[in-house]
């Protein structure tokens, strides 16, 4: 598998525009689109919020009825959930202008509505407006293309409070073909997936069944989307969808075989990366904070583990300050819900350079406060709980919680 | 029942100390003992989390065995928490000097080590430094007093960044005789409590069985500090203990009788009071939120939706910026774990003056954001969520996420 510069223009026959539609941001753009020229298997996840957008409820229809999927159109800015049937009737005109919009105007296009995913991210309660909508799907079917800058224009334009864009791709072959999988992501507040991450969307040009699709969708986002959080607060609009064409030319994976397992993995690698950029660009965020805990009996235990201390409001200050308050680690591990023997554990901090011991035989060790204090002054530090009780183990994502996390969301509609 | 201006010397034959030993602050008060001159029934609850100070181990410990208890010994500064064997051994001595102290220093008393419960805020991890608490232990039994006074002094010693010391009393009449609860209770930060909270004692002079006093303890803490949030950070310490020394002179109380009901009611008059206050003290905090859910099928579900909201950082954050940011406390409600129709949703918020509706019917209302940011401007702002599904309802207690709780946390160990 080989990393490369890329998003969702990659992979074989998809092609991305962006727009300005002026939905509610004014001269930037607010409305992209991913767009295949054959329809595609498609599988997602979507948060498990019982308030659910109106494009989430539209999507998991569409799914639920195995539609072939062609296009998204996304908005940022209007988070179209809590809108009631008037919320349902735009994400209707959504789908429907941007079908029309394709067929209109590119070659070969033959679209329903039924085969156009919608998202939706922003202010949750307002109205999107009708007309920029709609224009802006017009906009956005004249201007498809399939560069790199294409791609990287419509990550751009599903920001809200992001401050960079997320893209992730590789490449590797099956069957002598080479398969790509690109994809991008959005999301820096409210976010604490469920199921999947505010929003992304991944291309790719293998073939695959559409189950075994769904099986690995479902499988890499348990491990990736899943384990990052920046508030801890799930959003309503929570989405990662993935296309797949089929265009690179593979015998179609109709099994768990060894190509099944190449894309999984490969697949894991572009979600891992979306993911991870998404927790280190959370809202005010100056640091990527991940959390590894292992020796666990299980897996679902080390998880648990390892999001209770990336959640946690006082270790994320504690990471901002650079302060090695390990007792907060410490305690954030006992009140996650699951059994242990504080005694076992090791605690441990890094920054990819140095590894110290901070806790071990139920005690702190006679490690240096300023050597601590430079591990965690860094971009990205890990703390590493051995628990001693098994052999499982899982990694989780977040970010610390700092002054501006507060200044953007005391102030975010205005 | 009356509320009246008291604390846990209110109640006949208690009394209270503090003193600066210097355990880890200087200059200052760190140590209180609250003390009644006859043994006491005691009840309690203590920390969920798997990792609890050393100080819990220890009451818990005596509970189960159903000691009798004379006294409690309190420090701040140092949690004793996460501190091995060696915090055991401190806690042991705390245990012991306070028994030794005050046998040599008041008059009839005859305390066993076991016969004292011991509570411990602060900083995790650190050890107790032996001689200030030796020496702390025998400051305070030379410094007993009854008045109003010393029941203030012993709350204030207990502070850690508490901004206020929290005190409660109510008086009530049972077989003609008054009776008193009065009690304290620390706490501003790792305020997420899962059975009781930071620290808190609460004293009576009700004659009660040690059963139907913890039957009552347990019930009551499900209500009031189990309701409170600052930072969902459940600490290692949390202990709610009280005591009963039956000097009031009514008829012991040994059946749920009529009696007990009076006794519940105003243990819980005392325990929401400490809780409010806690919830408004958080760390940081300059508003107190509260959040009521009715209409609930149940009452569990009414509490896990109100501690949703009070907990999420996106509401805590639109509270502080007097922002009427409606949709995260939708957004909230929906992914605390509850199945609910959001079309059935009624949502007002109130300063307890003007009370208005921001969304029904799955819609915002054409609610002036002027008048609404005005109501969420005040010092104690409440939000109502009326599920319309049944008749069960919760209320719980937080506060707003401020700039300043990332200052104190950034840096709360240097």
């Amino acid at each position: 598998m080989k990393r490369i510069d890329g998003g969702v223009t990659a992979a074989k026959g998809f092609f991305a525009a962006n727009a300005a539609a002026g939905i509610k941001y004014q001269g930037r753009d607010d409305m992209a689109l991913v767009y295949s020229e054959v329809p595609c298997v498609a599988a997602g996840t979507f948060t498990t919020n019982v308030v659910k957008a109106s494009p989430v409820v539209w999507d998991m229809n569409l799914l639920k009825k195995g539609n072939k999927i062609q296009a998204v159109v996304l908005n940022s800015g209007i988070a179209n959930a809590c809108t009631g049937t008037v919320g349902d009737e735009m994400n209707d005109i959504m789908a429907t202008s941007m079908a029309e919009a394709l067929n209109a105007n590119v070659a070969n296009a033959d679209l329903t509505k039924e085969m156009v995913f919608t998202a939706s991210t922003g202010v949750i309660g307002m109205q999107l407006p009708k007309e920029p909508l709609v224009k802006g799907c017009g906009m956005l079917s004249k201007a498809l293309g399939d560069s790199r800058e294409a791609a990287n224009k419509a990550a751009r334009a599903i920001m809200t409070t992001d401050t960079v864009p997320k893209e992730a791709c590789v490449s590797f072959e099956i069957d002598g073909k080479t398969v790509y999988i690109g994809g991008m992501a959005k999301g820096s507040g409210m976010i604490h997936p469920n199921m999947a991450t505010m929003l992304s969307v991944v291309t790719t040009d293998v073939a695959i069944a559409a189950p075994l699709l769904q099986k690995a969708v479902s499988e890499v986002v348990a491990d990736t989307f899943n384990m990052i959080s920046v508030d801890r607060d799930t959003s309503t609009n929570d989405s990662f969808m993935v296309l797949a064409n089929g265009l690179c030319g593979n015998q179609e994976i109709t099994e768990e075989n060894d190509n099944y397992q190449l894309f999984k993995e490969a697949l894991y690698e572009v979600s891992k990366t979306l993911a991870k950029n998404m927790a280190k660009d959370g809202e005010g965020a100056e640091k990527l904070f991940e959390t590894v805990v292992m020796g666990a009996k299980t897996k679902e235990k080390a998880k648990i583990l390892a999001k209770s201390v990336i959640t946690s409001n006082l270790v994320k200050t504690a990471i901002y300050g650079s302060d090695a308050n390990w007792g907060r680690i410490l305690c954030a591990l006992g009140y996650a819900g699951v059994d242990f023997d504080p005694e076992n554990v090791d605690l441990y901090i890094t920054d990819g350079k140095q590894k110290m011991l901070l806790f071990t035989k139920g005690m702190a060790t006679d490690y240096s406060e300023e050597e601590a204090t430079r591990i965690l002054s860094a971009k990205e530090v890990t703390a590493i709980c051995d628990m001693h009780e098994g052999n499982e183990s899982a990694t989780a994502w977040g970010c610390d919680l700092t002054h501006e996390y507060v200044t953007i969301n005391g102030d975010y509609r205005s």
